[in-house]
């Protein structure tokens, strides 16, 4: 007999989950919609090609590949996979790859349409991804990104404008402890040159400064150690980011503060932008952190991420990537978003019980319709018909079973009333209606019941 | 330079294509919860066991199999692709595989669930599945399924009630021409044991029979030669079919009718079933088809299709499977189900023009808000925001740009209308604010355009 658990890392959702999966979907969506967000769609599986070589080596390896079919994966015969040279196999087995996040699609999407897209095109994404990752608590292999970007515009207003749209969206879901932390990869890039790390070990160095968060100063000291920047370099990393690493917010005197910490190290253009974000965004609460890294190597600007206390991990993160569509297109156009991680705002929704209760408490139907004999079925068929009609959701009992089993049914789904059309109803054009809340009873006319239960 | 094309057969949806869709997947969530049926996700990726021998010899072929990763394909080495024996490259190689329907991902839900779920468990399922089929026209390699089904009872309340749902919503989208056929399985197989096919050709035979719409009898009579069915059985099927094919409704004397034609041939328990779903689904248009097999292999009674003259294939088909839950689980469990092809609804929505006008011409937002100056930037944020606060759509212009080019774009998108801030404006409390379709301009407080927008 096949195992009837899902594949390993996935999940099923049974009804009580989809209810908060889409109620929290639903905030997301109102709100990117009144800021003019637009939706978007794309396809689960994509071009290998498309996928490889953007979210770097790690990310290749993360991406489920799809087997080639039939003729294609004859025509593969002959190629032994003992020979291992991996890019080989790869080219030989696979054509097709599952989306491994909602941006990369994004930019071949608005290069394949840049003539029937506005200038400034805004979309929003909610749709899962896949990562071959170990699975861990809280770490799945099919999970859901909600994704916010802007294209066409380099203009700091953008990233205030994501920023804003995302911080309403945490305060309707009724989160009031984020900090959402900005830096800029710029900011990055001149730190990494002044402590003399070579650009093409620049990518590398990032990957290590990512996880300040988690490893502290003394472990990203040994990584970059682990990584081949020399221990002169590693040193100086440690200090710059010692002297600049504190958080710098909105209520302090940022610039004063940034200029004396980094002004030797970072152009005034790059302080300035991030000023701007503070400036436009100015209801949204965000700190300065000049260590925030993030991990994906396509990004060229702003970076961002929101966290809040109870959490290891970032509710999302985002940032400017301006070379990303230019590696699908003629065109170098300049885009900017924000990706929420759905399953982190659930989990800690969950655990601090912020689901309004007709969501956390919601039933399969507002009212049970019996069955009373054979001869009376159509009758039953017909009447929870004439609710639904009404906007009543039925559920009907689909066999003739005794009246208690019913309503003993009835009380085992959580339906809130149960309607019994028996014979000397239905030759009156009554009902008997029941409370199982209070066991009370009633026999009422058919054509009120439907006003009773609204 | 990498294709911007998605991968063959799959489609992205730009912000219009998902507003449709949106539109005809809400209506389908309202009526099944309506009936009380639930939602239910499940992954898009099963392990390929759970798929495999569940959609007869061509379903496993369009099966899209994803490859190992890591250590499993490094194990894998040493096997040869020449070695063509395909079941044993498909193991080497892969161990997980793409959604095909979303009936087996149920089945198996249902037996790994059994005990938190109820013992009539009634769910939707409204999401992709993948087969790697040729495109063609109104053929894709990712396609929606919209499914409702009810586990838990044989009784044929369950199939009148999916009929009856599923046509409420062709109904509220605007369907008025539609037939449900209706036949089962076992007046198929009676049918084939009185024409001498051996029970072991039956599902090769129904394979054929299901092409009855789209090659008539002659071409049917052929494709049971080439599968090896005898001259007599095939010639005596043609016969059977010609005196039963012919499509019963409702109106008719059914029983008559169909004991005539088939009382010979077909048990009365099966008649009787039949009867009681047009009975007890008295208001859909369903009419009995003998000759109607569908293709998948599961189902065990009763099967059903929807058609519309202006289409081809179905709108959407479905029937009674009472054997595939037992396949993963101890205990057999009765089950029906329907399911309902989106872009097979799409097409003919949108060839007939069905869509409501607030769907076929939605915009981005109901207003742009423009930007003055550099000073002004924050306060056209602080005012955007306070209209989304009075539940206004509203875009931002990201840039500095001359007013005119602002409104430009505006009227590009079709925004209905546009807000400028000036600094007189600004000063005065005021907001000018264009109508785009009348050109008129008026300056208003700025606390009563969200009223006067709405």
């Amino acid at each position: 007999m096949v195992s009837t658990n899902p594949a390993r890392g996935m999940r099923d959702f049974l009804p009580a989950d989809i209810r908060k999966r889409e109620y929290v979907i639903g905030v997301i969506k109102e709100v990117y919609e009144s800021y003019g967000f637009e939706p978007l769609e794309t396809p689960a599986v994509e071009n290998l090609e498309t996928l490889m070589g953007k979210y770097g080596e790690e990310g290749n390896q993360l991406i489920f590949k799809i087997l080639k079919r039939g003729e294609k994966l004859v025509q593969s015969a002959g190629f032994s996979l003992s020979e291992r040279d991996e890019s080989r196999t790869l080219n030989e087995l696979t054509d097709l790859a599952l989306r491994y996040d909602l941006t990369v699609p994004l930019a071949r999407v608005v290069a394949d349409n840049r003539n029937e897209l506005p200038k400034f095109f805004k979309r929003y994404q909610i749709q899962p991804v896949w990562r071959a990752d170990r699975p861990a608590r809280g770490r799945f292999r099919e999970f859901y990104q909600c994704d916010v970007d802007a294209i066409g515009s380099d203009s700091m207003i953008v990233e205030a404008e994501i920023l804003t749209a995302v911080s309403r969206i945490l305060n309707r879901l009724g989160f009031n402890d984020f900090t959402i932390r900005i830096n800029d990869r710029q900011v990055l890039t001149d730190i990494l040159d002044t402590a003399g790390v070579a650009d093409e070990m620049h990518s590398i160095a990032l990957v290590a400064i990512d996880k300040m968060d988690k490893i502290g100063p003394a472990g990203v000291a040994k990584e970059l150690a682990d990584r081949g920047i020399s221990e002169k370099s590693s040193t100086m990393l440690t200090e710059i980011f010692a002297k600049t690493g504190e958080i710098l917010d909105q209520e302090g005197d940022i610039n004063r503060t940034i200029v004396s910490n980094l002004i030797n190290i970072v152009s005034n253009e790059t302080l300035s932008k991030l000023g701007q974000i503070l400036k436009f965004a100015s209801k949204a609460p965000i700190v300065i952190d000049p260590s925030l890294a993030r991990g994906l190597s396509y990004y060229t600007g702003a970076i961002m991420e929101i966290n809040v206390p109870d959490l290891a991990g970032s509710l999302g993160g985002g940032g400017r990537y301006d070379g990303l569509i230019g590696m699908f297109g003629k065109e170098q156009i300049p885009a900017c978003g924000f990706s929420l991680g759905l399953e982190r705002m659930l989990v800690v929704m969950e655990e601090r019980g912020m689901f309004p209760p007709e969501i956390a408490e919601s039933t399969p139907a507002d009212v049970l319709v019996t069955i009373w004999s054979e001869e009376t079925i159509s009758e039953s068929l017909k009447f929870a018909n004439e609710l639904r009609d009404a906007g009543i959701r039925v559920t009907l009992y689909p066999e003739l079973d005794k009246l208690g089993k019913q309503i003993k049914y009835a009380d085992s789904i959580k339906v809130p009333f149960v309607c019994v059309l028996g014979e000397s109803e239905l030759a009156d054009g009554n009902v008997t209606l029941k409370n199982m809340a209070t066991g009370e009873q009633k026999t009422i006319a058919r054509n009120l019941v439907a006003a009773k239960l609204k």
